[in-house]
C-alpha cells in the first residue's frame, strides 16, 4: 500500500558512508518525502524511485542537517521538467527559510505552497496523503509526522444484490461514495461491514521523548525514530542536545504498541550503531537498526 | 609550495559517484576553496585535509551546484572550534546571497569578511593568498581565479659579505625586508638576483571562453578549466548555458600557453568524460581528465 525508503541515517553531516536522515513515501506512484539534508538527492539517486513524483516534502525543523539539500532537489525536480505545483509543509517561518535559500534558486518552472504548522498537533491532508504533525521536544521547533491509509470495511456483493444495486454502482460504493438508483439513495455503509485497520508509519528524529508520542504513535506499523547516541551513558549529552537514545526511542516504541521500530540519526561520533542495537531490542524486541536506503512496503493486512 | 585537490568534477547535481566541481588549496598549512556545492564537506572528509584550517572560500558564481553546501560548511568549521574569521569572496551581492543561506546556519563561533567583486579585473591578498579574479562570461556574473606564488630572486652570500652585512640580517634581506648596519640601510635587492618563477594556478568554470583569459592565464603551472562536454558536435548546447567544449579548454591553455590543463564541471549527460579526451589532447597535448580528488604539489622549479 505504501512504499518506504529511509534515505540515510545520519545527523549532523553527510558522510562519506553515511548520508543525513531523510525519509521518502510512495503511495500510488506519487511520493513525500520527509526532510532533505546535504546530498539528499545523491542517496535518491541511488535509490532510483526518481525525483519528478515527489509532491509534497515536510521538514521537521530548521537544522541545516534536515533542510540544507533543498535548493539543490528543488532545481533537480525543475530539471526532470516538473510543472505541477509541490507543497512544503513545516514548522512556521519555513516560507521565508525556503525564500532565503532560494536565492540560489530562483527560477523554478512550477509553484511552491506551503503549510506552516503552529499548534501542537496538527492533522491535514496532501497530495493524497493523510498527515498528523505532533510539536516535540528539540532546542528549536521541531515536529514529528504520522502518516495514515484508512481501509475502508469489507464489501458484500450480497448485500448489494439485495438492495438491487446494479452492479455498475458497486465500485462507486467500494470508493466510499454515493449512489442512487430508483429514487433511493445509497451510501457505502449499506454495502461496507466495518472500516479496517489501514496502515500507520511514524517518523520522528531530533527530540527528547515526549508523553503525547505515546498516543500520537500508537499502533504504527513502522515507527522510524532516532537514536543519536547508542549507549545509556550518553544520557547527559542526549538531554543537552535534546536528542533520544536508543534505550529511549526502544521505550516509546514499546508504550506506543507500535510493530517495528528502525533506529536513526545516528551521532558522527557512533560509526557501528549495531554494535549497541541490544540496549534496544532488551526493552522492545522488534528493533532494527535504520540503514542508508532500507525500504519496505507496508500492506494492508490480510484477513 | 601549494597543494592543489580538486575535490569534485560535476556540474548541475552531485551524483553518486561524482562531486561538483570544487577546489582546495593549501599552502603553509593554511587553506583556500574555491566554490562549495551540495556534498563538498563529503569530498573533503574523503581527502582527508581537515576543515579548520580554511581561511578563505571564493565563489565563482551564485548557481546553486557552485555555492548550496556552504551552509553546511560554515556548520562543519564551527564544529571543527574554529574561531578566527573567515573570508568569503564572490560577486558583488554574495553578502546578501550568504545571509539567506545562513537563515539555517545562524549561530557560528567565528566571523565572516566578505570581499565583493564588481570590476572586469580584481587583484587582492587574503589569508596569506595573491590572487587575481577576471569576470568571465556566464548567464550571471561570474569570476575565474587566479592564484600566485611569488618567488624572490636567489641570494648571493658573496654580494653580503662584500658588503660587510652581518650573517644575522640574512635572513631577514632574503625575506625582503630591510635591515641597517653601521648607518648604512641595506635592502633585499642588495643581495638578491633578479625574481625568479614563482607558481601560478588558474581555476576558471561556467562560461564561454573569452578574449581576456589569454593573459589572465598566461603561463599558468596549472590550469583548471570547465569542459562540460567532450564533443564539438554540442558547440550550440555550450554557447546557449555559456559553457566550454574540451577543445575549447585546450584552445585556451595553448593560447595562455599554460603548462598543464585539467579539464573539469562535467555534463551528467557525460559518463565518461575519458572517451573525449583526444578532442582536447590534439590541440594541447598536456591535457588531462579531472578526476574527484585529484592532487598536485607545485612547486617552484629547480634551477
Amino acid at each position: 500500500m505504501i512504499d518506504v525508503a529511509l534515505l540515510g541515517t545520519g545527523g549532523m553531516l553527510p558522510l562519506p558512508e553515511r548520508f543525513l536522515t531523510s525519509l521518502l513515501v510512495r503511495k500510488c506512484g506519487r511520493m513525500l518525502l520527509i526532510d532533505c539534508g546535504e546530498s539528499t538527492q545523491v542517496t535518491m539517486k541511488m535509490l532510483g524511485w526518481g525525483f519528478k513524483n515527489i509532491d509534497v516534502i515536510c521538514f521537521t525543523h530548521f537544522h541545516a542537517d534536515h533542510i540544507s539539500g533543498l535548493p539543490g532537489l528543488l532545481l533537480t525536480l525543475g530539471n526532470s521538467d516538473r510543472t505541477q505545483p509541490l507543497t512544503i509543509v513545516g514548522p512556521k517561518g519555513i516560507e521565508k527559510i525556503v525564500g532565503g535559500l532560494r536565492l540560489i534558486a530562483p527560477e523554478l518552472p512550477y509553484d511552491i505552497n506551503f503549510i506552516e504548522l503552529e499548534n501542537n498537533i496538527e492533522e491535514f491532508t496532501v497530495g493524497g496523503f493523510a498527515l498528523k504533525a505532533l510539536k516535540v521536544d528539540h532546542r528549536i521547533t521541531c515536529y514529528g509526522y504520522s502518516l495514515e491509509v484508512a481501509r475502508c470495511g469489507k464489501f458484500f456483493p450480497e448485500k448489494a444484490e439485495r438492495l438491487g444495486i446494479p452492479k455498475p454502482m458497486w465500485s462507486q460504493l467500494q470508493k466510499g461514495e454515493t449512489v442512487e438508483n430508483n429514487g433511493i439513495v445509497y451510501t457505502a455503509k449499506d454495502v461496507l461491514g466495518e472500516p479496517r485497520r489501514g496502515v500507520k508509519l511514524c517518523y520522528c528524529t531530533d527530540t527528547r521523548p515526549t508523553e503525547a508520542m505515546r498516543d500520537f504513535f500508537y499502533g504504527a506499523d513502522l515507527l522510524i525514530y532516532e537514536g543519536i547516541y547508542g549507549e545509556d551513558e550518553k544520557l547527559p549529552k542526549a538531554e543537552k542536545y535534546k536528542h533520544s537514545l536508543f534505550s529511549e526511542a526502544a521505550r516509546i516504541a514499546k508504550a506506543a504498541d507500535v510493530r517495528e521500530l528502525w533506529l536513526t540519526h545516528y551521532s558522527p561520533s557512533m560509526p557501528e550503531p549495531e554494535l549497541f542495537l541490544d540496549n534496544a531490542r532488551a526493552i522492545f524486541p522488534n528493533t532494527y537498526i535504520g540503514e542508508d536506503r532500507k525500504t519496505r512496503e507496508i500492506k494492508f493486512a490480510e484477513e
